[in-house]
């Protein structure tokens, strides 16, 4: 293998990770060279504006503001998307993969979006995409499905797979900071975008849920087939009352096989996780990914879900990847386990589970009598209530935790109460998480 | 890849282990082959007495007594030992690669002490060695290591690698045990072995922390090289007083590149983990693996670190790689990196770290000065001390914290200490750990 040409590198976004890609390579270059046996060289970066200030300094003599270089030139074996969006970056993957040059992205939402077409065209072309960048930063989870657990029937998969939300509930939870507070800390630190709509809304996980359970179970799943809400309507409140009852709430992207129906589950909504689960105890922007297989029972992933370097660790290691094994042995499918079909998703109004119920009522003789009473003309079962005995004039807060039931049932009871007179509050429902597989 | 021939497997072993990838590769046939491509099949068994009692069936018509029958097949492609041991195990991978079949083995033992060997071997017939599950079991550390953080220098790796040790340590924590009583747990539950050992000695977690070093840093660490301490003379008291201190106890395989030195620290020994560290909520027989890598960050790999099916989820997935990649491509290194040499075992009396001291010391007065006064001497600085009102008659515990310093000062002011008239029992010495990179 000494004599293996080097692997030339067309590098698309010269961004954080861009840049933070470009910078390891350099840095790293004679360990990887000595590990994969070939020299790993950029050989072309092409970039939108050229003359933007950055952190780290564009290397001139390489720079292009033409993607089309990148997939013209022969001698590039690998282009590498870390443009972002879903515009330019689908053209220039299609233009990569239609040259059969092996492609490797970080772009969760391309994937989600476009992924059925992108796969089916690598399939073809017998082209290889990479994609370990997509899913939870410098965690190796898309290897650790593709190919180490590769024995098993995934029965669930439960991630914290959004930094900035998880770090928007620890400060709330760890310095009683209010939602508005905590998101201002993040980003003042940098850990939430100026416009942080899809961290917040759980967009950000559901992308990166869709590509783990399409991965796990061999069908696509739609944007639309899955069920997302974020943490933006969390209050101090929910943190104090999940803490009484013994939980912490985190955003969790939740994707279970539901054993004998072939249905998948899957949904993005903040849940309530016992305290002493292995998954309260991920703090701050880290992110964790808890697998469930027929075969190897629980494990977990944990480490950086975004940031520069560990992300650049990921892309670095699917430009490994590509160096030691595809390109030398020449054949290798879209990089997609599209063998077989595995299920079909669940609506999530057919989903089970434990729920937390929070209601800001009057403060009047009969209010719990008609919540009980609705609840219990849709059959679901009350496992605890607390009522504070210190509150608001006229108002107070009534929460309850529910049994497991159907979460289209509980939704019908909860906008029949959210309508009861003596409710003064859009209620608050989350997941009491159970982790069962 | 429809077309490609079956993967004929020759199975040496049928314990538990053997058992299980037997069962597993069964159960899982049809999704293997809709993922690998390949139709897997276990073409012979090989064990010594097939007349034996066993929990799952032999099948009868693929037994064989001979070990030589696996690797003089020409139609098995690859030889998966899981017998054990030493003696028989090293013949029988030496045969395998000598013949150019790919090895698969679970075996830590036979690895970490003639890994050396049997890599260059490996290296020479460009045949590959698979040993996934050789560290902790079913998590994918292996692959991790030497494919997910390729593009790292590995600075640090701590982990919970014994899951016996986990266990007994556990339950002296939240159950109050003493270790005799905890180890016998254990046993009943069938998590140690009928002679614990290499479990409670720490030589099983030193053969995965070899591995583990080896295959970081590009050299093979002897098994002289490393410092190996037990759990054996961990009392409730320690758990008791370390938790006081905030920390927790765990039995940590520790390997450490010294940054500008080149030197590697490798060691296992029983340690204080602060209580909100993530390895503190690592329990029971799970294991994790905490790695600091210079481009990742700090990542952590979580799960059952033994037992029939997580092991064999490994086993499987070393497996399902041959079947894909490297008999196709028909060129693979010997499965280790041994390209360069990145550092040199550090001794471990130059290995540095805080420290926890507990002392049985005779009820008198100028105890504590004499004991302060030896640390002073020789430079080691005390962080905190706590001596109990309430004590034995006449013998009293005092627990102290020192600062850092080299464990080899250390061991010379604890040997004093030990030798004053007025400590009366064997000084209890342990790591606190810093986690630092």
């Amino acid at each position: 293998m000494a004599d293996a040409p080097p692997l030339q590198i067309g590098l698309a976004g010269f961004g954080n990770v861009g840049a933070g890609v470009y910078k390891n390579l350099v840095r790293n270059r004679a360990l990887l060279k000595q590990r994969t046996g070939r020299d790993i060289v950029v050989r072309r970066i092409a970039v939108r504006d050229p003359a933007k200030p950055r952190a780290h300094a564009l290397p001139p003599d390489i720079v292009t503001t033409r993607l089309d270089d990148l997939v013209e030139d022969p001698e590039i074996d690998i282009v590498v998307e870390l443009i972002g969006g879903t515009d330019r970056a689908l053209d220039l993957v299609r233009e990569a993969i239609k040259r059969d040059k092996t492609v490797v992205t970080g772009n969760k939402a391309l994937l989600a979006e476009h992924g059925l077409e992108l796969f089916a065209l690598a399939e073809a072309h017998r082209t290889p995409i990479y994609f370990e960048a997509a899913v939870a930063g410098g965690i190796p989870i898309i290897k650790t499905v593709q190919e180490s657990l590769i024995g098993n029937n995934i029965q669930s998969i439960h991630g914290i797979i959004n930094g900035t939300s998880n770090y928007i509930l620890t400060r709330m939870t760890e310095a009683g900071l209010s939602y508005g507070e905590a998101l201002d800390e993040a980003q003042q630190l940098g850990y939430a975008e100026a416009d942080p709509a899809l961290d917040v809304n759980g967009w950000d996980a559901a992308h990166k849920a869709i590509i783990l359970a399409s991965l796990s179970y061999g069908c696509w799943v739609k944007t639309s087939d899955i069920f997302v809400e974020g943490i933006e309507r969390i209050t101090g409140a929910d943190i104090l009352f999940a803490n009484q009852l013994g939980y912490v709430i985190k955003l969790l992207g939740v994707i279970r096989l539901l054993p004998g129906t072939g249905s998948i589950e899957v949904r993005v909504q903040p849940s309530l996780v016992p305290r002493d689960h292995i998954l309260a105890s991920v703090k701050g922007v880290y992110n964790a990914i808890l697998i469930h297989g027929d075969v190897v029972g629980e494990t977990l992933f944990y480490g950086p879900g975004a940031g520069q370097d560990p992300t650049s660790s990921s892309v670095i290691a699917d430009i490994a990847d590509a160096a030691m094994w595809e390109v030398q042995a020449g054949e290798r499918n879209g990089g997609f386990v599209t063998h077989g079909l595995y299920g079909n998703p669940l609506p999530v109004d057919e989903s089970v589970s434990k729920y937390y119920l929070r209601l800001q009522v009057r403060d009047e003789p009969g209010v719990l009598a008609q919540i009980a009473r609705t609840l219990g003309d849709h059959g679901i079962g009350i496992l605890s209530v607390i009522q504070p005995e210190e509150h608001e004039e006229e108002s107070a807060p009534i929460v309850l935790t529910l049994h497991f039931a159907a979460f289209g049932v509980v939704r019908a009871a909860v906008g029949e109460i959210a309508s009861l007179e003596c409710v003064r509050a859009l209620p608050v429902l989350m997941r009491v998480e159970s982790f069962t597989a």
